[in-house]
Formats: structure tokens, C-alpha cells, sequence
């Protein structure tokens, strides 16, 4: 990674795709401009004014730093994005193909020959090659192993092992170990001999005679102790190390709550694999939470913003599917009462309150739980307490707001009979919105599913089919 | 903060909570038998029991990190919080209400007096106090002022000043600078003889007469160059720095885009004001993360998951009466069309599925929108084929979804022309959702308003409006 960072605000990163879009609508006009009028002429002319726009391009991009074009790339519609990617330099691909999003690294990888990605894959570090690897041609990766040494195979082949979302898929091999007999002095020449140093590297690792870490020397330490006291006398032996398969997201929950700037990873025996840095940790989160919000509405990350209309309805239509099977279930429930709705046509108007305002106190019921479950804060023990809050928060919001929706349908019919059975119902389809809104997502965890996605369909669909049912069946009791 | 990490991964941290939960459990059980039982004599035992418990829970409490007793604060009903906060030691209640959320600060506060708590802020920097100073009583803080030194009250009153979201609001004051005119040799002994460096520090900041920062001395530069070269010759001229009214999310984004530990903060004149840290970062990342999802489902972070009912149904108020009045709206224009549903009353029955399945696309064009705003990839230039994309994509999922519907509702009602009014309906009010999916964010957006948390609303109130009035409004011109 470089030291060169010329410009670093979000305002100047705009500036700089301004201008490369700019150039783009300029070598377009030409175009377009040429191809109005013909002739040969004009082609010259083109081709001309092309090549110094395109030059002028290439003069850009090498200004900027690799995650800036990734930032670019993210931002152009795919055929700007494939002339763009074509004037990056070739030594550079590796680096910003790090840097885009799975879905824009794709389609890069799509425009380039076999040739062009194994020079891409060569410039990188064992543990990059592996965080691009999902994206890349098997018959790629094979070549790659084959050209690579056998502790730089090893490497990589252990980082593919691990699945993703884990420590091992996140971790790298570059770190410094050191011996606890020597002085500091000598560890201080060590360093100097090695003239340079990864990033991020805030510690030492201290490692015995089989590569078991026995402690760590953090840099602070070493820079303000006595040099001729021993490695040994300064270390600290109670640090936090993970392993490979521990889980990511607890891993960056330690991050956070230590604030560490890198840990050692390490096997079942305590012999260290490699490290994990808080670069990688804040990507992760970065990455996890817009998945998450994107994942609450039915999309993976397959798409970016200019994915093509195909491939992102494609995107769409598990989410619609589930989403329709439920909405048919819930007409189903209607259509049991049409009898009813005939000869009493305002509870059609005002059956889809209840089960919308059922539906958001629900959503937040679950946003909460969600959250808890996260952070680990939900157990056995203070489950129960949480169902009596929730079913007294709705309880009350019952009350209130069913009466304000009562006086509504009361005065708007004006009939008090109706105004009662809507208040009655939204209390019911509340205290529905409440149980649902704990249980689903409990359930989902203990059944190790991700709550933050499923449950609020299952919610939706069970305080909308409720809300029906309820409403239309105390109408029809009570009412009719 | 400690180097001493005993334990640090999610199932220790779910062990200890565990422990002190049995612990509790244990003591609720006594008082409840000696309640039963009453007398003079088992007041005696009980009062013995409780001690012993408490002392036990007071030696747990001592073993762990100040972040992990935050955690299990947390996941704690208000009765056993209060006890538990009882008996932690008053030296560490400062570092323990800096890692606690929002919520459960405020309840903890709440149950300290002023000599406490001007006791645990004192044992905090002064950053750190300005991170709970919004949850500290008025006069408090005044008192604090009064205690603190000149330097640290400027300090915190700066950092007082600058608003939540803010660089100014994140930044912290422990920094080492140098002159550029000495040599390493000097600036290692300089820190030697500080002894003690601040906690993510990877760099120091060169500065000149004026308290310019005129460039950054990365310590892996200081410990890898010759001795003998100045400050001057190894120096990094060429970094990220931020000034303190710069956007948090904006600077995170430099932070991850560039992998740094740490980052100077300057004011207009490029006079040194303090530093940015991954660790603020990262805490950032995740609080934000968490606060749009809970913003999202219209809830605040003073909510915690043991609130009281009163406080957890006035938290979720304001988000009820907006989706409320939406609902009412939506069911007035179900209400023009009362006469049609009297006849057909079928369309009760299909109309949630356009209105239901228009919201989720919507919401899926919201996801992907907000998203780009986000990140800044969202432009003037690319605004009109992204309109252009998502069109193509509803009109895509409204030929093939539409027929499904269309089909379903021909066979279910044996009616060919219900069918169709159903296909026609479901196609238009995708192309509605995808419209406002891309409008209103960014109109959101444009007026200065997260686009995260309002969009939803306003894009369900429109598909489901649009969607009953196209469906009903169709049936009754073609139907009827």
C-alpha cells in the first residue's frame, strides 16, 4: 500500500469521478457528433480527439490512488466502467480489484484474458489472492498455485480452506516474530536490518523454538524500555489471540471492545498461522453491515448499481416469490369473509390499518431483538422478562391507539359497534405483533439462521393474515 | 486502557454473563423464601447469604475488563443492573460508562449522585468525558470545568462544541510531536524518556514553530532508518489529515479506503487541534450501523432492550402516528371505491397483493439507492440510467410476476377479465414503486434528510395508495 495520498475527502473523490465522467460525456459527444456526419474525414478526426481524450484519461487515473478508482469504478454504468478499467494500468489491476465491491469486481473480471488476471493475481499478497479467488476462473487459480512457492502455496491454500465470515478468511501472513532471550537492543537492530515494515503492525510477536506464541512485544514498549533489558522482562503474556475458524463478527466484537490494532492467529496448539489487522476488521464490518441492510430487503450483493436489468431481476425474485406465496396466503384469509365484506364494504377500507400498524410494531419489536441477539445480550435467563416488556409496550399502544383508530372508524361510519371491533383488533393483532416479534427471530437463531433477514417476512405475513383474521372475524361475529 | 485480557471471545464473555446471572438467581431465591417464611431469625441468615453473594459477585466483577462488564450491564432487566453497578468499583465506573450504549448510560447515571459521578469523570480524559457529557447533569459538568486545568478545559470544551457526526466530535488529545530539524537518534530518545505512549499511536506528528503539522513520522519509518538522518529527511509529507467540522462517516470512509491506525486533526490554518484513532472509527462504524437499523424500524437509541414499558411505547410513538396517518390515507382511497368492492368483493380480497408486492420491490430499489448515496456513487451524470435500469427492471418482474397474479386470480374467480385487471395492476404499480424507490431518497438526500430512515415510509404510503387505486380503479372502469 502506498504512502501517497494526494487528496482524501469525500468532496475532492467527487470531484475526481466529475471529472472523469466529464471526459466521458466529451469522448461521447465526439462520437455521437462524427457519427452523425461520416466520411472518412471526420474519422481521422475522431480517432485523433479520441486518443487524446483517452490519454488524458490514463494521466487521471494514474494520479489516484487504487481504492479512489475502485470508488470510480463503483460509479459508472458498465460500458464507461470497462473503458475506464481498460486505461488502468496493468500493474495496478491487482490492487483495485482488492478495493470494488464482489459485484463490480466480477464484472471487471469478466472483461480481462487469463494472461491479464494471473499478472493481476501476482502482484498481490497470498492472503489478497484469496479474498479475490471466489471471483476467479478455477483454471486461474490452479495456475497460480503452480507458480507459486510452497510456503506462499501453503498460504494460500490454508486462507481458501477457511469459510467465509471467518477469522481464517480475513487473516495475513505478515508479521514480525522475535525470540524472548534476545535484548531489545538486538530485536531494535532486527528491525532495522529489515529495513521495512508491514502495515498495521503495532506488535511483535514472540514465538518459542516450536512457533507457539509465548507473548507479545507491543512497538510502545519497545521503543520507550530500557534496550539492554530481555524480550522476555518486557513482553506481555495475557493478550488476545484468536483462531482460525473463531467467527468473524465475535472477532471484530473484540476488536472493538479491546481496541486492538492487530492480533495473532493461532492453531489448536498455539503455533502462529498469521495475524489479523483492524483494517481488515473495519472492512468486514463496513461489508457486514451493508449486506445486512441490504439483505432485510431480499438482495444480495451480486448486484451494484448498474448491473444489468436481467441479472438484477434475477436478483429480485426469491425475495418476490416468498414474498408473493405470503401475500397469497393472506388474500386467502380475506377471501373467507368476502360474504361479510359484501354486505359491509368499509371493512375493506379499514382492514389493512390493523394489519399495518401490526406489522410496524412488530419490525421494531424485532429490530431490537435482533440487535440483542447480535450482541449476545438475549439468554435463557432474561428471555421471559423481555416477552412481559414487550407484551406490556403493546398492551398500552393497544390501548391508545386503538382507540384513536376506534373513534376514526366510529366517526367516519358512524357506527360505534364498528369503532369497538376495530379497537379490539388492533389490541389483539398488537400483543400477535409483539409474541411474533420475539419469537421468529429466537427461533431462527436457535435454528442458526440469520434473523436479520427472514424474520421480518414471517412477521409481515403473520400480522398481516392475523390482522385479517381477527378483524374480520370479530366483524363478522360482533357486526353481522 | 489495561493490556490484562483474560478472556475475550463471545463464549467466555456468554459465560461470564451466565455466571453472574446464576448468581443473581441464587440471591432472588433466598429473599423469596425468607419472605415466605418471615421471622426474626431468617432475616439473620438471609442478610449472612446476601453478603456472601455479594462478595462473590464483587470478586467476579473485579476480574473482568471494563467493556465486558458493560456487556453484561447491558443484557441485564433495570432491578439486577442496579445491583450489579453497586458493586463495581468506583474508580472504574468512568471507563465503564464510556462502553456502554447510550440507553443504559443514561439508566446507570440515573442512579448515582453528584459526588459519583463527578468522581468517574474525573478518571477519564477529557475526549472521553465529552463522549458522556450529553447523559451528565448540567451542573456536573460545571463543576468538572472547575476542577480541570486550563489545557483540559479547552479541550473539552472544544470537543463539547463540535456537533455529534462530527471529526472534532470523535478526536482525542493524545498525541506525540516532534521537530523536523532533529534526528532519529533524538526522537528515540525523546520517547524513551516519556516513557509511556498513548494506545494506537503508529505515528508522530512533525510540526513546526507554530504547531503546523508540516509532516508524519510513521514510528515504522523511525524504526527501520538510520539514527543519524533527521526528522526532516524521513519524514511523510504527503497524508490524510482531517479538520474537526469534517463529517465522521466521510472520514471513516478515508480510514477504510486507506487503511490507516490514526490521523492528525488541523484546524483552517493547519495548526494541530488533536487526532482521529481506528478505534473511535471503528466504534463509530458499528453505532451508526446499529442506529440505521433501529432508525429504520423507527426506533431510537434510547431505547435499550430493558427499558421500561412506559419509555419503550413512547420511544415508539412518533413512528406509529406517522404510518397511522399513511395507513388512514391508504384506506380513504380503498373507501372511494367501496361501491365496487360491494359488487366484487374479490377485489378486497386481491388488492394487499398488488399494494404488499409493490412495497417489497420498492423497498429493494430503496436499498440499493440509499446505499449509493452513501458511498457518494450517485451522481448527476449517472442519476438518468439508473431511472432508466430500474424501469427496465420493473417492467421485467411486471410481465413475469403479473402473469403469476394475473393467472392465479383468472382461476381462482374463474374470471378472465379479473385476471387481467390484476396482471395490469401489478405491472403498473412496480413501475410506481421503482420510480419513488429512486426519487424519494434522493430527494431526501438533496434536502439534507437521511434518506435511511424516511424513504421507507413515504415509498410504502405511495405503493400502497397507488396500488389500491390503480387495482380498484381499473376493476371499476373495466369490471363494472
Amino acid at each position: 500500500m502506498t504512502d501517497t495520498l494526494e487528496n482524501q475527502s469525500q468532496d475532492n473523490l467527487e470531484a475526481h469521478l466529475a471529472q472523469v465522467q466529464s471526459l466521458l460525456a466529451k469522448m461521447r459527444l465526439v462520437e455521437d457528433l462524427v457519427h452523425k456526419q461520416g466520411g472518412p474525414r471526420q474519422d481521422l478526426v475522431e480517432n485523433l480527439v479520441h486518443k487524446q481524450n483517452l490519454a488524458e484519461l490514463r494521466r487521471k487515473l494514474e494520479t489516484l490512488h487504487p481504492a479512489d478508482i475502485a470508488y470510480i469504478l463503483e460509479a459508472l454504468p458498465l460500458d464507461e466502467r470497462k473503458l475506464v478499467w481498460d486505461q488502468v494500468k496493468a500493474e495496478r489491476d491487482g490492487e483495485i480489484l482488492l478495493e470494488v465491491s464482489d459485484s463490480v469486481r466480477e464484472s471487471l473480471i469478466r472483461t480481462m484474458d487469463k494472461a491479464e488476471l494471473l499478472a493481476a493475481a501476482e502482484s498481490l499478497d497470498t492472503d489478497e489472492i484469496a479474498d479475490i479467488a471466489p471471483d476467479l476462473p478455477k483454471d486461474v487459480i490452479q495456475e497460480l498455485l503452480t507458480t507459486l512457492d510452497a510456503q506462499k502455496r501453503a498460504h494460500l491454500q490454508s486462507a481458501l480452506a477457511y469459510p467465509e465470515d471467518t477469522v481464517g478468511a480475513l487473516m495475513d501472513f505478515e508479521m514480525v516474530t522475535i525470540r524472548a532471550d534476545v535484548t531489545l537492543e538486538v530485536a531494535l537492530r532486527y528491525l532495522r536490518r529489515l529495513g521495512e515494515l508491514p502495515d498495521q503492525l503495532d506488535k511483535l510477536f514472540v514465538v518459542d523454538r516450536d512457533d507457539r506464541i509465548i507473548g507479545v512485544l507491543p512497538l510502545k514498549r519497545l521503543l520507550t524500555s530500557d534496550p539492554e533489558a530481555s524480550v522476555a522482562a518486557v513482553m506481555v503474556e495475557d493478550f488476545v489471540k484468536f483462531h482460525p475458524e473463531d467467527e468473524a463478527h465475535e472477532a471484530a466484537q473484540a476488536f472493538e471492545r479491546y481496541d486492538l490494532v492487530m492480533a495473532p492467529v493461532v492453531d489448536a496448539q498455539g503455533r502462529l498461522l498469521g495475524r489479523l489487522t483492524v483494517d481488515a476488521v473495519l472492512d468486514y464490518v463496513r461489508e457486514s453491515a451493508d449486506a445486512d441492510m441490504l439483505s432485510m430487503a431480499g438482495l444480495t450483493e451480486e448486484e451494484d448499481l448498474f448491473s444489468s436489468v436481467w441479472r438484477s431481476a434475477k436478483n429480485r425474485w426469491m425475495w418476490l416469490s416468498i414474498n408473493l406465496a405470503t401475500a397469497f396466503i393472506a388474500s386467502r384469509v380475506i377471501g373467507l369473509f368476502e360474504g361479510s365484506i359484501e354486505k359491509l364494504a368499509a371493512l375493506a377500507a379499514l382492514m389493512p390499518i390493523i394489519a399495518g400498524i401490526g406489522g410496524n410494531t412488530g419490525n421494531q419489536t424485532i429490530a431490537l431483538i435482533v440487535r440483542g441477539l447480535a450482541l449476545g445480550q438475549i439468554t435463557h435467563a432474561n428471555a421471559r422478562r423481555l416477552v412481559v416488556k414487550e407484551l406490556g409496550v403493546a398492551t398500552l399502544n393497544g390501548l391508545v391507539w386503538g382507540s384513536v383508530v376506534g373513534v376514526f372508524a366510529w366517526l367516519l361510519y358512524d357506527n360505534v359497534a364498528l369503532g369497538g371491533v376495530m379497537a379490539l383488533a388492533m389490541l389483539l393483532n398488537l400483543l400477535v405483533a409483539a409474541l411474533a416479534g420475539i419469537f421468529i427471530p429466537m427461533t431462527l437463531e436457535k435454528m442458526k439462521r440469520d434473523p436479520a433477514i427472514g424474520s421480518s417476512v414471517l412477521l409481515t405475513f403473520t400480522t398481516d393474515s392475523m390482522g385479517f383474521f381477527i378483524f374480520l372475524g370479530l366483524a363478522t361475529l360482533l357486526l353481522l
